[in-house]
């Protein structure tokens, strides 16, 4: 698609001359995200307010441009990629947290605030915002309620989509919508919203987000337990669970991942670890302190050879850092990975961590595993050169035996990163045909000409 | 509409001659619902199990028949009545549990399983499903999955929405479908589970539900709070909630609501009292403990005359008694009442409980106000009398007036009931044309000849 004279100057008019933009070296930077795959737009623009989304898509509408809202680009499978070239509609300048209503416990947003910025301004006041994914200090949350995010709290706390009350939107015929509700509960009609959470940006640009806040938790403790077998580990996890407690994190870390961020750690890596599980729990001081000694006992239980407990939040946050750092530390070591975020249920998790071992060997194969254990979400990291066409070929191999094996479990090819463009072949495994034809029914009757963010989920 | 005898032979002989009737005294049984608005089916149906269901709906696809699913009938805005007549389907039959799944705490049930057998069910092994409806003993998990119904947990625990993870659903055409997953997280696709939730029957007929567990709290801790002055009574809800406890209850009961009751009450209703809150928390010992405390000092410093501790579960269940004995006791006292479940933000209580009593005065009306006020959700019932036109005028533009204030409050007409039937004509207030359309537009996705539940939600 070339954007003729006519439609580049109507952008200009709309958003101003220096919010568009069809440099190729400015292009390029809006062409990829965190998968690395990357498709040149053919212009970028970076509306100020929920108007200018209006009469941008009013005007792709009309001549049938392909559009693609973005956040950070931070996402994990295409999500904000123009696979198909056309304009990328960039939130970044609508960042501004409206309203912090602290009398019912409700945050309202532009879709460009990055989430750390929505984590401090809350916890500030006593809130508390818990989805919290890896790329929090740098992702939208925009593209938070695009892709549905998770993040380690989810364990305790849900997902992206347990927090949005209600949307403001624009359609791609520039329709502004308003879905859902200002108060906790809300039933008329249809839910808009959680159908909009999760789209992926394929049936309307989101332009406000209203979100519920908890009061933020007295005390948190973070321990970190060490392993001499990924198994042991495991079990571990749905010990735990079954003991309800409910932690308000259980990360998952194999000797891959370890090796990766041992400059990070806070104790020694010795050539025994295979496995660590970074565990938090919250409350008040009494059940955190009561939560904290039953894990312990419970990790020892199972055969953990250390727990080592962070005893100030520097010290909790040094834990987190390592493991904050894993996704980008990847790259160092292999020019590609492929990052499923596959779930399965919680007492499945020594199957397919066993599972992620054989892997390994069987293709010959740097597996890289770790994640929400808590909730049976692994990333399961495959790491790969592409110049190399074997191993290209092999890791492809390995990644459709572990959607294989995932599905057989009883679980799900995706938890929090959504299908985009890297998943859309392999979505038909675990949906449907009949469930397809309804989503993409769906799609057609918010999307008729197709324009909003085509080829992601299901071509 | 008037079966053929064919059709009505092949009914029979899908789910057998003594589960298919035609007889007006039974046809009357399943005309009506807790609204007691009543509509007369054609026939009614009682399938054994989803394969049944399937050959039912491909039979009603294939005759353009109309078809309602009905749980229990215990819906609040007619969701299960049929206003077009036709083939009433109730899943009474299909009531098992069918997996208590402990280790990864996710139970599966068929529709008819009626939700008070959901809670014993899971609380003999320690687990816990939140969601409790003041008809929790006779409705049905499929209603309430129908409706997305609340109740009074919902302030701490949210609603069946934040249950569903899956479902397994048959189409008009009597196409098979399933949605979701069985596991904690999952993003892959448009959120189909979470559109059919609260569809009010219009999109599927779910035949199988998975549904989230939690560990069943260790205490709990139920609280009487009397008031003098109701505007005292709304005020404490928000400073309650401001003070960042979250209990798992707050219930308000208006004058007028605990006269209705007064027999059940565990203390003397002395002509001072003008509310009443009954506040339960949870969590471990101390923790209930201390909230509790905390819950006392508060409700005592916003000018309550009394605090009244239950000492037992059984006096704790004697103040529920009263609370869920409100809804049938109304009917005793009042040929006709509207129970209309709004919700406004929590800090707007005390102004929509002033105005309840404003319009009891206005309209002459009796107005009894009680609900879920921890989640700003009051059920505002209005009764009079149908067969006096003047009265059933006044309570209609009652309740003209209450929605019009409800909306400008920032809340919404339904908090869980749903709109059925009886709030129809009021949905255009709150959701836009843009967004009716887009629901129209899903239910042709789902149900392209209109034969499932038709004349609810929109025209």
């Amino acid at each position: 698609m070339v954007f003729s004279g006519f439609v580049y100057k109507q952008l200009q008019k709309i958003s101003g001359k220096s919010n568009v933009t069809r440099e190729k070296e400015e292009l390029l930077c809006y062409s990829y995200d965190s998968t690395g795959k990357s498709f040149l737009p053919d212009a970028v623009v970076f509306p100020g307010c929920e108007d200018e989304i209006v009469r941008i898509l009013k005007l792709a509408s009309k001549e049938n441009i392909i559009t693609i809202p973005r956040g950070a680009g931070s996402g994990m499978t295409g999500g904000s990629v123009p696979v198909k070239g056309g304009l990328v509609i960039v939130t970044s300048r609508m960042n501004r947290i409206l309203e912090i209503d602290e009398d019912n416990f409700v945050l309202k947003v532009q879709p460009g605030v990055i989430v750390a910025d929505i984590h401090t301004s809350v916890e500030e006041k006593g809130l508390f915002y818990p989805p919290d994914p890896a790329s929090s200090s740098i992702c939208t949350i925009g593209g938070n309620v695009g892709e549905c995010a998770g993040g380690p709290r989810a364990v305790k706390y849900g997902v992206t989509r347990d927090y949005v009350l209600g949307l403001r939107a624009v359609l791609p015929s520039g329709e502004i919508i308003q879905t859902g509700v200002s108060t906790v509960k809300g039933v008329a009609g249809y839910d808009l919203t959680r159908l909009i959470v999760g789209s992926e940006g394929t049936l309307a640009i989101v332009t406000q987000i209203t979100l519920k806040l908890l009061p933020k938790p007295f005390a948190v403790k973070t321990l970190a337990v060490v392993f001499d077998n990924m198994i042991k580990a495991a079990k571990t996890v749905s010990g735990i669970m079954k003991e309800t407690i409910i932690p308000r994190c259980v990360e998952y870390l194999d000797r891959a991942a370890l090796d990766l961020v041992k400059d990070h750690l806070s104790f020694e890596l010795t050539k025994e670890t295979q496995a660590l599980l970074i565990l938090e729990v919250d409350g008040d001081d009494a059940s955190v302190k009561r939560d904290a000694q039953r894990i312990e006992h419970l990790c020892l239980s199972y055969g953990a050879t250390k727990v080592l407990s962070a005893s100030d939040p520097k010290a909790a946050k040094k834990l987190w850092d390592a493991r904050k750092a894993l996704s980008p530390v990847m790259y160092k070591i292999a020019t590609n990975k492929i990052n499923e975020d596959i779930v399965v249920p919680i007492n499945k998790i020594p199957d397919l961590v066993a599972f992620t071992q054989k892997l390994q060997e069987k293709y010959s194969l740097k597996v890289v595993a770790f994640g929400h254990a808590g909730d049976g979400n692994i990333h399961c990291n495959i790491l790969y050169d592409k110049s190399d066409k074997s191993q290209a070929q092999r890791a492809q191999n390995a990644v459709d035996e572990l959607f294989d094996v995932t599905l057989r479990l009883g679980g799900t090819i995706t938890g929090e990163h959504g299908v985009g463009m890297t998943k859309l072949k392999y979505l038909p495994l675990e949906i449907g045909t009949v469930q397809l034809e309804l989503m993409k029914g769906i799609k057609k009757v918010f999307d008729p000409q197709n324009i909003l963010n085509p080829g992601k989920i299901f071509s």
